[in-house]
């Protein structure tokens, strides 16, 4: 069955803004004062990210659920000739493909802090704040920072693309756990953002919205989680298409 | 093979009561005083919940296993002809569902305030013998712990309304998984009722039960977690529609 | 494909040999000092039984993978005619399922004992060898203590007998989860033997090794364990086929 | 469709690089000062494991994802006629496998402490730089660790021998599980190496890159995970053998 690009867009935009309404939801659960999660742990946090995945992508089947420019890009990268059936791949739909997943992930931001809306007022420390909406460094240091990033996105990419090769009947549930995995595994220095709309979208909305006592959006790290990523996902669909 | 309506709500009383037992078990494990899980966390919860729900789905599978009153609302609202063979979707049909999902509710309440009964007797705190059975908010404020429920049972009925769309066999897993998520996610404020039955049928047996050293069944806020689930499965199925 | 009744006996050997195995062992990890899990809490305690489960029935696929008495007798209650091809439901039959779930665990013990000798020689406190063999209450009370565990082996036995009226192809990984729920949810009481042989079979193993330090092997509460289960897994087998 | 023998050995590489970049950065993520999963406990360690052979298993589909010496020998001793179609059991082909086994192990460990570099330059303790690279013994007892170790190994390569006779369609997820469940359950004493390239390949990293601050790389007991997973594969293979 064809797919229009205007299905791939509102696709892309649904699953995306689940994306992010689970997942900066579970970051609020367990970093925002007086939650039921507060405090909870990092098997928290990596899980959380995971199954946000597991439900984006059930919704964004129709657009073969990227959710992700490092996606679109290693997708790119891989030589396919077709996002999905009647969509190929070209500069527009892969702009529709990018604008889809940024409004979406912008969306799930907004969704997640009226969730969390009382505990964002009760929260002081501004930093604290921000982390819900966008990663940042453990230890800032953005050559190493880009590392990280990179071998995450690459992991992710390059195993997504493995994952027609082998019989199984996970669905969505393959790369659910793939991102419990790597979040588990390489999150530790950056929180993991492996995804330039699930850190720029969310980003953009914390400096838009009139979140009270919040501070600043440290738009100077945010070229990290976004060039990291794209880097990651070109290498993970190279490298993909060279032992294919 | 047609179901009937008598099936139907035999399946929904089990489903419901085993959702419950092990829903309400997990809170008790891990609130109860002397309790081997006691103060296990956050992520235990959460399982918890949702391997309650794969139990209760695989018992219920002739019903479609909605156990939640806002499923059943959902699939109205999806404009679906029938909630499973042979049983159309009609006002006294409707009745049937809820009602298997409340009595259920109900049961296992029960159930689970047996398995647990010793470990009752030892708590002093009212409102921990409270959270057993029924949700309450993390911060009270009903407008916004609507809006709270509101978005976590849109999740749940919308994404369920596309587990039919993507190849997988993950048949009950995929359900359970995502209550997981919306757990980890979205339960900080609110405890996560996303069931009206859920909340409603063990706040019943609450106030029933010769509890000792009880207290309110802060019947001031019962209405939330029972309009809120209610408007998000509408939300859910509605949304579901139009992008179908 | 016809099982021999020897062959039938072999595989209940081996997988409640590994059952015990992993489940004891996660026990011990989690319990005896200076492993690396010391202390790692109830979710681990959980899935390290699920997981042990998920391996137990991997490896006794030719007899059905009982690995539990309870499941035994809920087979027979629940009113099949054979365990599996070529092995009919008779007394012999039932005695040999028995006879190697029972010899299973008690190879099992001796074998997680040996993986965790050095940790059993540091830990002084006698309760708390014999907690890496057999469950014992948090509140001791006969009565009270039979009642969870009834519930426990019923949700076990009565969800495992519908695992085959749903699509799915989880294989044993249903089983699996489902026992982790079980704990997570009722296990706070009893530590959710839900298995006579699981807990006898330790036990006996207990009162028979020469282990540095161990004191009583709790003989007092022996019978719950064993006879809870059977009731439940009785109970689970009798709804199954009334409401099939 | 026939497989080369470069093809085994590229895959065999790619699969245990990635296996070893999640395990040990799991392990980095947890132990090493300032991270976000900073002493997130046990259950992180071992999902994250899991996880990591999830990976790995989907990357080397081509080789039949062994990554594991212990596996090779295992095989090898069940009496296999090919490791893969067109790749038939001899010297030659077993020296494939080693190879690349351990060259991605090396290389695995060399990602991983890029992704994790500003991390352990900040780590004062020795012991813990190693602990990423490569197990150790909660208690030193050569034999006792080794015992742990060939039970270990036995249950894996034993359970993997079996996943082909029950029906399922979990893919690489049920091997991924197993290792899960082998780390909660029998992982307390050693840190469960189970596979002599995953220890050996990042000892030999650890010993030659400059790590700063970097201390003693234990050859002593680095004798314990090759050989005792050799031992536990051989013992799994025959066992499934004798009992097919």
């Amino acid at each position: 069955m064809d797919v229009t690009i205007g299905q791939v867009f509102i696709s892309e935009v649904i699953g995306t803004a689940l994306l992010i309404l689970l997942g900066a939801g579970v970051v609020a659960n367990v970093v925002l004062p007086k939650n039921k999660g507060f405090n909870s742990g990092w098997i928290v946090i990596a899980f959380g990210w995971g199954f946000a995945v597991f439900a984006g992508v059930w919704a964004a089947w129709k657009s073969g659920a990227h959710l992700n420019p490092a996606v679109t890009v290693g997708i790119i990268a891989n030589g396919s000739e077709n996002f999905v059936e009647g969509v190929p791949v070209n500069f527009t739909n892969t702009m529709v493909y990018f604008g889809g997943e940024l409004l979406g992930a912008m969306i799930g931001a907004v969704l997640a802090y009226l969730a969390y809306k009382k505990h964002f007022d009760e929260e002081a420390d501004p930093a604290t704040k921000l982390a819900v909406f966008s990663t940042g460094p453990a230890i800032r240091s953005y050559g190493w920072n880009l590392v990280t990033e990179i071998l995450g996105t690459f992991v992710l990419v390059f195993v997504v693309l493995q994952l027609g090769n082998s019989p199984h009947e996970l669905g969505p549930l393959a790369v659910a756990l793939l991102v419990v995995g790597i979040g588990l595994s390489l999150g530790g220095p950056t929180g993991y953002a492996i995804n330039p709309a699930r850190d720029l979208g969310p980003r953009i909305i914390h400096a838009i919205l009139p979140i009270k006592g919040k501070g600043s959006s440290d738009w100077g790290y945010a070229w990290v989680p976004v060039v990291g990523p794209l880097i990651g996902g070109v290498l993970g669909g190279l490298v993909a298409a060279a032992v294919a």
